[in-house]
């Protein structure tokens, strides 16, 4: 059904890409509470054109013990400035990325990015802790 | 109740009309996610009056083995500038060509098209796979 | 309570105003889905002073056999241009009147009023085929 | 834990003050439907300072025998004008007085008020007839 | 996991400082309804850089005996104006402090700051009273 | 060049139709300033398709010893309601109507017309009194 | 060519109707720098129905010796809340009354008022100092 | 300076190339007045790449002895459809149409087109009739 | 005509306090040309409430030998968040200390407040260089 | 009256940096005509911090021999992407390029960059051709 192997190849290797650690700081308060991160300047590169991709993330989470340290996180999305990477593939990660960091009791981040040929995408992923 | 033969015969022949294919890539993530692509650019053709239509796709779903791959999707969308249809079809056979492409877990066509006559017409069709 | 009987007498005789059948054609799929039309240019006369109300109307309706035809739909709606009649009732007689040509599953009306004596009316009907 | 006694009793005055009546027009339809009013030209006096406070109030409720008649409203809503009253008791107040006016299945009354001191207020109360 | 240790020391001691009672004042209706109150010129001090930050406060909450008194809120708020807090306890904060003074039925404080190192943040907390 | 000799005609007669007189009342103050009186429910009758036009037509004018009194204007612009005019013409006859009633030192009438055939038309027509 | 003797009375008295007065404060700059003062939330009465008008008015001026007060600003808009008069002269004599109090070396003074009718206006004064 | 010699000979020929005539119907009056008129759903191909390119088209003059007939308008915007032009010779060769059509006093003709490659253009071009 | 004496000492006591100095960096381009910055977190104190005061600031100019450095301007403008002063001289001494430090050909600085008691103020001052 | 010689130093080796050459093609009409291109997508480095700018590029110009070729011009701004440089000189470097490749008639470069650290530039250059 598609031809597309390299693409394929390509977005395997970038699961495995490491980027500098996300770091947490100790959460406060015990009850549940919201967390909502809104990064409006995200920047990659299209891996078959070689082009850059434009997109705001939005990562929101419940945090259990830690929550987003947000320094860590602005060089963390600036490791994306000069990686080749799929606008799908961007979104997963960045989830894996927070969860393995924080753990947070639940995690949903967004990618809404600038039309290319016409067409906008926006990709949303979701992590809950198991109980 | 209705005198439109012409219209019904039209929109059956408009069901068998052959598009390019669209084509999907490899999805790499397991986790049910959701993917939005909005075409701000879409234009067809009324079949009655032989003037253009203008409107807004929007396709949202989540894969399940593969993810739309979006420039044969530009030029799926393109076949549509010189072809008769109605708006009611439109969306529906954008809905059966996605599902029969990437064979996504559920998805969901909207068209917004521009007012004709002072009247402006939001259709909305949506597939869940079977379980 | 009300000594308004006028108004009564009045909104009775709007239910039984004869208006141009509106058309439908034949729904080419079987799923489920949903057609929202929108008028913005909808206007009628107030009964009691006799000066125009201007609104948006909306329907929105999942189709069963039928669709609505939106050129008859036009000639429906002028139909209100010089009629006396208030929004409440306008509302529920668009309601009526569609469920009674294309008996949608399912069908919702809306008519959002132009203020009068600073005070805006929004007025909104749902129909449901009994299964 | 207050020391605002001088709140309290103003306020339970207010309870008492007799405005004009709200008059309602018989219903024409049975089927249960929606009325929401905008009235975004309310104002009433701060007890407190003397000073005006402005507001958006909106009223939407499912009318049973009676609809709201808009003309008494509005010369209701005029009685506020010169009134002393706290923005939590204006929305219940109006509540009270629609309710044991056109006694509708179901109503929601909003007040969404200009900022005073850099801090606005929107205040929203509920009633549902009991079955 | 994180070395911010010098962060986790200061957010505790926050949680100590005493800031202004809130005062009521008794609430002369016995239905659930909601308060929402909106203060948009919010600002504290950043405990890391000693820069300010500024953000938009919304407290929604259900009175039970007793509604927020605007006047003593205003003289809370501005203590923050130089008092070095981050974001995420400035939310649990303000709940916590409203809570104890009014006990409503139900109370969510949302903080909406601007972004800082082009980063947005927008942090929810929410207490319902145990029954 | 054109063939619509219609057109032609039909304008020419509109210019002489007899609408209401607009009135006017003493202007109290002798410095110059400016009146702009906007009116977005302007609807008329295209006299080549017999179907309605809307607008919102804008008269903006200094005036000498009178100005505009509106309720008169009010029911000036309600004979336009089926009164088959071109666009064009509606914009210039209401200057003229409103030069003839209240001779203003300088009178600018702008009409802005709902989309037909997806084209929009916005008119300004001047009038300077001489000197 | 008017029959509304009535209004040219009635506005002759509104032009002399003692209002507080508007006080200033001295000037500390030498330079011509401009002054805007939007009030939002002003409110007269029509002298013809008796009802509310709303409107926002604006005064920008350059201020010579002294600048406008605002608190007697706010106490002075604070009279018209119960005062019969028409919009056009309600611009006039506020401008009028801060060019008396503080003599700017220009002064423009806009209302726009909320539609009546379905007509809103808007209405412009300036005043220059004489060299 | 360029090697783009295939772009100058498309566009020459393109400047030659016959659409329909557009119509112009007789103007009522004498005054000089301004008609704009708006095409928001303009739509032509790019020469280079094939994929086709969105505009919105307005075209502001002063009429002479004609206005422009929308009708015929509307048939000529259509034949661009499937016409390779670059948007600067799309500009430039409706006012060059428009001129040659209805001999205006003034005419401005601007396209503002939706953006490829992530840059946007609008493109301007007047003409005034010599005196 | 003022009693206002207690203002005046205050602003003038004002225009003497030192505030940090604000910094340039050489200019590398000789052409005029427009830099504009804009502040939207300003904050200072108001002199007679002793509440805090809200604004945008915007300071546009054309520099000669010098351009504005931002980061000591971001250390200028914090000096105001506990800084009793009146929103006219806020704007005025900013314009002074900017020309004192990098002697721009023209300089604009605008101060936009929020509303205080319902009177929103925005005020503009300007300095040109004398040739 | 500065120190940052260490930024004056860059500055003027940027100046010296040699980018991609911008590309024409012939114009085709004689009249003066204007062409305005935005970029949104603008991104650099700021060499201070080394953490990345963002803005909208705007060039406005009228074409004498040629007009702007935007592919080219894409590969121009994609050079900055990785480029430490000041928000000053990165407007007069594009309007410097720019006149060097097409010649243009006037010009005019506006870089609209996003806030740091809460402080927006609008920064704006235009060139004439002599005449």
């Amino acid at each position: 059904m598609t031809k597309l192997g390299y693409t394929a190849r390509h977005a395997e290797s970038v699961k495995r890409v490491k980027l500098p650690q996300i770091e947490g700081f100790p959460n406060q308060y015990k009850r549940d509470y919201t967390v909502k991160i809104i990064h409006p300047e995200f920047t990659s590169v299209c891996p078959k054109t070689g082009l850059p991709d434009f997109g705001i993330i939005t990562i929101e989470y419940v945090p259990d013990k830690f929550c987003l340290e947000l320094k860590s996180l602005k060089y963390y999305f600036l490791k994306y400035r000069n990686l080749g990477v799929f606008m799908e593939n961007t979104v997963n990660k960045i989830l894996d990325d927070v969860v393995a960091s924080i753990k947070p009791k639940r995690c949903v981040v967004t990618g809404e990015f600038t039309p290319r040929g016409g067409i906008k995408s926006i990709i949303t992923a979701e992590h809950r802790k198991k109980k």
